[in-house]
């Protein structure tokens, strides 16, 4: 298979992570007897620094070009000490996301069991958890008009959803689970919230569709007690956007470490692939990030183009480094391997 | 001290928990040489069956009429499979905030030591934590417009905030820092909202007049995370209502039990005391519910209206009943001892 992938490294360690991911492939290329050409672009404060916007047209014509886009992570310390400024490296995320229309943010939570004493929670109730985020990415409060009176004493953000925006997302979940244990949790606030209830009546309609898949429904906060409490009764999470950003990374931190978990952006016509971790300015260029989020990502990317044999390689491969203790210091604090030599080891093991 | 004291059951255990809470306080009153008067009233779904309303008004009125109130829990089975109704019990809650103008809820998460190993998480991870949640109750895409298209395929709810609403929690919130480990963190999403940009200017100017206090900003994904990861690493958490529901009840899952935490809601001119936990109607009339977190809340309640040591012999008389394992079955499955025991037990040793 041709594919044009285009790497979007980003700030932080996010060039770093993504280099490995690109020996990765480079890997199954070889192995598998694919072709697959990679160009790069600029995204988040390295793009500021050079052109003065996060997201330049040149990025987004690159992505629009590309079968597959490769996303490595934003943000910078210097951005980040001023949060109220009008332009930051976020935006650059926020306006590709929108511009390719990548609506479905797929978040895996998937313990290694050898790494599962990494977890903050105790074994039995971390044992056996396995489930999967879908996070609405394109609307409601992320999107939605922003207002600050003149004064500045006022300010306001608009929460939005129409039921074409649901339910687009909500027909790849429930197509999820039947393909897992079955089981779909719609994470709301219909007791407070109108678009939660719009949520609510376009997934209890969809669900008709698929009669094998158990729906259920959950508010925010007793999802994220849940989380806590019986994270491995969980398989499909479907939940809007801004309750999907702070459940995805409260259910990464199930995991012990950041540094582990891919995920996936999906649209109709364009697809992203990205660590769920951040940039960690304060780790770029040390070579101690850990680049199995970002290799891991490039597995969603295979099993996306239907290479699923080429997909299980990379994870085998990884699982084998995690055995063979081939890790970076966020796993083993006297690990000898930086991020490199991990990358060679995984790459060298497809 | 003379205080009346409005009391609302609610719905579920409510009533019963309350019942263990008038127990304790008539110990104190004994005890203490205080006169304590009581009046119940009705809300939630007991008053919507009665009344046809979630808060009638003359629950208004003896709110109105009282010192303080003790709130049970709210919310029925028989509304809860339809949570797209109109009418809500819910809802008589949210009004009763608003209309007292309780715009800050206090949320304290701390782990008894005897109750450690409760917990989910590990016991190093766990270990010393003791934070307190101060979250914005009055205002927030709680409180904003909500709109449904007339087709019924567009929905929206409003984020709004004021300067004013930050400021008078926000003064509180340092001020309970200072009496603390001096720490205050803002929880927010300043990278995409504009309301948490306003929280962020506030709240930066307002930090001037608290120099005594170290104030730092988390974003609520990196905040959920946290709370997983370095729990004991928080003091005063201040946070919108939307954010703080959630990172609330995150917290409150820490501590194993739901049955446990207390919180206190405050205005201007009243004052509301009520458990974290919810209604549970599958254990209402059973005698299994735990009353510890309704019983604390009047510890709360009590130093509220300064009476400190009453507030002490409370929380002396609840960690005795942990050390003596008089406790209901959620924290010892083979306890013999029911709610009203614990409050018999709880009450005697005041
Ligand atoms: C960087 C930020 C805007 C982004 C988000 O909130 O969506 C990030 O937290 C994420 O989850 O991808
Ligand atoms: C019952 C519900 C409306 C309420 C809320 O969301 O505020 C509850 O979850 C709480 O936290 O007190």
């Amino acid at each position: 298979m041709n594919l044009k992938i285009a790497l979007l490294g980003g700030d932080g360690i996010g060039p770093e992570v993504l280099a490995q991911s690109v020996k990765c492939l480079q890997a199954v290329e070889e192995t598998f007897n694919h072709h697959f050409t990679y160009t790069e672009g600029l995204i988040g404060a390295v793009a500021m620094d050079k052109y003065g916007s996060p997201l330049p047209k040149q990025t987004i014509d690159l992505c629009k070009a590309s079968d597959a886009i490769l996303f490595g992570t934003i943000g910078t310390l210097k951005y980040d000490d001023n949060p109220s400024a009008r332009v930051r490296p976020e935006q650059g995320l926020l306006q590709l996301r929108r511009e390719l229309q990548l609506f479905t943010n797929i978040r895996p939570v998937k313990i290694f069991p050898t790494l599962i004493n990494k977890s903050p929670l105790k074994k039995h109730v971390i044992f056996g958890t396995d489930f999967v985020i879908y996070r609405e990415l394109t609307g409601g409060i992320y999107f939605g008009e922003k207002k600050l009176s003149e004064d500045g004493t006022q300010a306001s953000d608009l929460c939005e959803y129409s039921e074409k925006e649901i339910s687009r997302i909500t027909h790849l979940a429930f197509k999820a689970a039947k393909n897992r244990r079955k089981k779909l949790t719609l994470v709301d606030k219909a007791n407070v919230l109108e678009t939660s209830r719009l949520w609510r009546k376009v997934v209890t309609r969809i669900s008709e569709s698929y009669p094998e898949v158990q729906l259920d429904f959950l508010f925010v906060d007793n999802a994220a007690m849940k989380m806590m409490l019986d994270p491995n009764d969980f398989d499909v999470i479907l939940t809007d956007n801004m309750f999907g950003d702070i459940l995805s990374d409260q259910g990464s931190a199930i995991c012990g470490s950041k540094g582990l978990l891919p995920s996936a952006s999906i649209g109709n016509e364009h697809a992203m692939f990205e660590p769920f971790h951040g940039s960690y300015p304060q780790a770029a260029g040390k070579n101690i990030a850990n680049p199995v989020a970002s290799i891991l990502s490039t597995a969603m990317m295979l099993s996306h183009f239907g290479l699923h044999e080429e997909s299980l390689a990379v994870v085998i491969a990884v699982d084998k480094s995690m055995k063979k203790h081939v890790v970076t210091r966020d796993l083993n604090a006297s690990s000898k391997y930086g991020t490199t030599q991990v990358g060679d080891f995984i790459a060298g093991n497809i």
